[in-house]
């Protein structure tokens, strides 16, 4: 399972900064273009950059989605388009930066990662997003899907301030998505920690630390993308270009709070985890600790034992005098056992009073 | 017990900020406004909101305090009547946010979280205040009953200089209340913490560890809340917004000063159950090793010496020479035997010397 | 012991600021002033506070220190004489407050907690000042007795600048007295730590667990102390206010260094407490891995020679063809004997150059 | 292996600062230049400065490139050439500093640590460069080998913008190649990582916790040398000298953004290495477990056993009344065996009902 | 050992500042001068303040070298001679201050420890700078010996810019000198820490943990010293006042910069004792688990052929039907054993296929 959580680069070591490597595979990709404005609402699937010319003009908000991985040319094409700076065309085409936000003159570049519907398993995938004044142009470059949904659906039914608002609200609203597109994954795994503790109270088993390991193996990854994002938001808020309206600040404040949120919530469970992770070590030493005790007494009781019916099985020769009278002794196997038996009860008596033969499982079992 | 520790929440993933969503079962609320001035002070339950107008006009502060989740026709309307940003509105329904301040316009928005009288289960709930000229609206999100009562009782009996101020030094008078609700929980850790040590002293259990953990579980929510709380009182005291008089902000430092207490003996008691843990491993140890050192002793004392009695018990016939002539001695049995026990006698001595058998209860009792 | 520790607070939950809540047992208090300046002096126990007017006219420094928790009409009666903050006054009355400096408008006050002299066992006790011009009020929470006697000698013998210098001399010489006086404290912990080291390596016992325990239990409790009381020298350092000659600060930032020095101790003894501690819990694990070693070796020499003589002690008619002919054996039973002591030897053997005869006291003894 | 990572250092304590120290075996180098410009470019390896000067004069950027230790008249020749501060100089001989940025005069001088290609070990050599205006030294302190061929490449490809930018650009492009290089051994270490951990579920050894240890370490090691890298890249960026133009920042961001990067991989891996760590020292405590549960339900069951049949191997005198009848009991013995067999097959009941007889491989096992 | 290390401390608690409290056994004292200039140089041993006069007259650098607790009187003398703030002074006679720069008027006061050549155990004392304009005085509180050979050999031979340059480079030529003499000490810790790890490696023994325990100990006695002491230099190199010229200011970044080294290295090693711990106690762990294996391997072969051959020894009297009719079998002795063997090979078999009876030495040695 951990492989797959290990993701791989292939960075191009050395080559001049700029340069775009489409990798093997990829450059296969859809462009949908949404123009709106207040009263106005275009959306079409375009093939070549040529065919957004005319939107730009009319509308005030134009959002290019390209899904998938574009091809060298597309992507070209779209930089001269859209005067994008080279290193940030380099960046959309290499998926594993690390969230930011970059101000190329006029533009914003940001970088964030969406999280995508796996199941067990956090995958997340690059966001790419360039914000220019009267378009904003987002680059998804994992699989097909992602959580813009709600936010579509908005700008088609025109609620909420999505449609006078401008680009930058369009951005914001984007985050806001991607942001909380985290939040159903923490409450699985709160539930999921909450079905770990009562596993491992029933009795400890490796399988269960493992369980534990993935869990917080992915709120460190968690982690590892919204503390930067959380700087994204926080960075956009405060930023000094005259994109992102001053309404939208306000707004971008709330998506702010929602990022900590998650963080703090993530940084909880992973104390939960680490909890967790010495209620079951303590579970086993515990366990080992009842164990050797039982082992303890049925050794303590029983070898003593042994070695007494060792004694009257040696043979002595009964008939020369002094050996092993007791073995002629008229009811002597019947003293021996009772005196047997009332060692191995006194003995019991003691492990008992020490607390050794106390009833461990009841004490597992109190809880609930 | 640890389920209903971890807070499920209902995010509206992608929602247009701003939306009301009241979830089912609630929109019930009370509302109850208290009018007062150095001379007047009138209180009623008032079911809607144009009832508020009159109070408005002729009292210094108007207090409205609204117990439970409004419904969203109510919410509206008092967004309306008071002016709140529909981002505030919207937090007001929310009922999982982080403690905070902001400022919308000419308002004062603050969310901060109380703690709630469950027995042996420290639950919050989160209470949001719209701070304006004159007025204070308070909502409280979970059950009915709050910490105000003393401050109620204030502004009834005149007392203090809660009359004769302004409605900063109400919103104060609640944070207060709100901060100071916590000491007598924290008491109660404190005495949990000294039995607890009592116990895991006595002897660990593993019920012990479940109670460590659960104290240090609370402590870590308490923290959650109080530290975004103590960063809202400062918050106040340092806001540059005229809506905090100079007086106030001397009272608030007060409070701030309490925050920072109770955050201080939280973090105090933290340490304090994880010493308890190293106090409950480091035994559950030394329990195993003495458990251990029992067995040892017990077995390397009676394991040689069945050795030697199964020697005397095995049939070489006596009568071919050479075979087992000690069996045939006059008190063979008897110097055997006394062999035996010397040898048991110097094998106590040297695991006596060895310290394997002292009287580790004793150890344990020594405490008190 | 731990309980004592763990100072119970009585608050006053929900009270006006500013309340004077006396407790039962309290409200009885000495008041020793002594007015000095280059030529003057003069020390009385005064009963009210009009018979301080004449003095503060005369003497350029009046300092009045009040033990014991003065009645409520003695303290408003001060406030009133010397304008106090009422919320200073609260703290004065309240013992539990945190070390702290607030200006209230042309007075400092400031609290500190004191180290009182209790035998194995650091108790503080909370000293409140309000320094004004001309004059510093000290109110001692606790029990009779303080730290103060060598700033009295040196004011009385007028040694040092003591006698020329302000109020504020007087409030750093005092705070001085405060710092310094944990260094004897710092000194018997390092020493009980030495003690406790020795012991640890002469063997574990589960009450040095508890020693080591409650001097790390200590330690956090000085440095929580401390760490405030370093920033009130600090704060006061660096205040604006003119209540703080530039000659007094140069000493502050001695007394300040003094402050550092204790937490860098403190800090360093923490670090030997938890060193300690590891030492202790590797002492018991190897203690049973000692144990387990003693226990392997005698059962792998003895078990499968009482398997052995189990065997000769079968049965089986001898009578019959094939059944242990061995028993028949001229001199079976020494060839048997030997066979087995050569067995044993070998095991031995092994064992000792596997190290598992070591002789782990010698390791232990070699210390020194 | 650890011998070879802790670097000897042969500090000439006490020397006056400047002193040039080369070290025995050192003093031989190699020195190529390469001179470019838009339209010109010429490489040749030269042995003396003098050489050099013809270049400065004619070309837009000179590369001085040395590796390997120069001998001190060498060294002394560049430095007045160049004017190179003597500390500086210094340093550059001095092979164990810190990544560090420092101003002398009009000159920028930069030391960082290149990673070397060694076989399962890292290694760094020391990389110092002195950026001037219109020229470059760099001095490479280690073996021959460095990862600067796709820089030489674009530069003699004229690819991207390197041919027609300054000395400063030609800086960046070797940092980034020095950041960039370390990717590559990034993906090892994950590799290796994943090796493990399935190598440490198979079941825990010894040398997995070495291998474990020896990645922590190198990861320890990386760190060390990127942190000051990373301030290395962030100092050029915001240096306020003109010698690194305007443009080049830009791309020195996007350089700081890689070592960022690698510096937040690395912290990734040090906690799967410690989490592994965690993962084998689970197992360990639980392999001992399950042998101890072994142990205890194979003594548990025989060891009572063998103690019934001892008693049946005791030689009472059956012909004395009231001893051992059963022994002449007909089928005794099988009515004593099948009572053996009853409380064997108890025995082993009861332990699987306590989970003592589960089939812990299986749990082991169910990974994958 | 770990006595020595816990300095005691002879604080005069309650004492005027500025008293000098020169303890019994002290107030010996050396007091050498050496004056110098670009073409002077005069040495000379005085026993008089006043002798010092001339040399500060005529000298452009004089460097006052007293080596021991010099006299009060001679102390004062100097006092009155350089104008030596009393907090200095009395600092230079209380040997526990804590690394600092203070600038008293137109003196700069510097108090660092510096190491003494002790074998295995490492000590500092403190070494006390006055800093004026024309001259040094320094203070050395322990042993004779120090570190300054060099430094007054380079000013003999006039090597480097000692003797055209101020006394600041003076300072400075003595605090790097003092930095530098921690790089010997790293060395051997670093010597000391591989053995460590070779002996870890072999075998775990109480008295490895207490190796590891010192050195981490010493580590962290350095680390005490070391970061004041940078912080000294930085404090020193951004210095606001005329003491320290321009050009001494780039030699104590080179300084600062050795300090930072030794710092890092040393954290370093402490990094590796923390991981030699872990290994030591993983090697405990895992020798008692292969303890446990050997014990359980052959209790769990030996133990139920004992209770087989047990059964056979038993004296049912075969005379009687259906009692043991085994032992009168004709080979039933070779099939009761051959029995007994087979059982044992497949429970051997078993083992080894759970990898109880590895080779777990062989797992050891494939280290090197």
């Amino acid at each position: 399972m951990a492989q797959r959580k290990l993701q791989k680069r292939s960075r191009k070591v050395g080559l001049s900064p700029g340069t775009l490597l489409v990798e093997a595979g990829e450059g296969q990709s859809t462009m949908r273009v949404i123009g709106y404005g207040p009263n106005e609402l275009e959306e079409q699937v375009i093939s070549g950059v040529s065919e957004l010319q005319r939107q730009l003009a009319l509308q005030p908000v134009v959002w290019l989605n390209v899904e998938g991985v574009p091809s060298e040319a597309t992507l070209r094409e779209l930089g001269t388009a859209f005067s994008i700076h080279p290193l940030a065309l380099e960046d959309i085409v290499n998926h594993s930066q690390r969230p930011k936000v970059e101000t190329y003159g006029s533009q914003l570049f940001v970088v964030v990662r969406m999280v995508t519907e796996k199941v067990k398993l956090v995958e997340t995938e690059q966001v790419s997003m360039v914000l220019g004044r009267g378009y904003l142009l987002t680059f998804q470059a994992g699989q097909p899907g992602d959580c813009f949904g709600p936010v579509r659906e908005r700008i088609e039914k025109a609620s909420g301030p999505i449609r006078t608002a401008g680009a930058d609200y369009l951005c914001y609203a984007l985050l806001d998505a991607i942001v909380d597109a985290w939040f159903p994954h923490l409450d699985e795994y709160c539930e999921r920690l909450e079905a770990l503790e009562t596993l491992v109270l029933a009795g400890p088993s490796h399988s269960r630390m493992k369980d534990i390991r993935a869990i917080r193996w992915d709120l460190l990854k968690l982690l590892r993308v919204m503390r930067p994002l959380r700087d994204v938001v926080s960075e956009l808020r405060s930023d000094r270009s005259e994109l992102v309206a001053e309404d939208t600040r306000i707004y971008l404040r709330d998506c702010h709070d929602h990022a900590l949120r998650i963080i703090e919530e993530a940084e909880m469970y992973l104390d939960i985890g680490t909890s967790l992770m010495e209620l079951y070590l303590s579970s086993v030493s515990m366990k080992t600790n009842e164990i050797m005790r039982v082992l303890t007494v049925i050794s303590a009781i029983f070898i003593p034992l042994t070695f007494v019916v060792g004694v009257y099985g040696m043979n002595f020769d009964t008939q020369i005098p002094g050996n092993m009278p007791e073995l002629k002794q008229p009811y002597g196997y019947v003293v021996a056992m009772s005196a047997m038996l009332l060692a191995a009860v006194t003995m019991a008596v003691y492990f008992r009073r020490r607390g050794w033969l106390g009833l461990p499982r009841e004490d597992l079992d109190e809880r609930g």
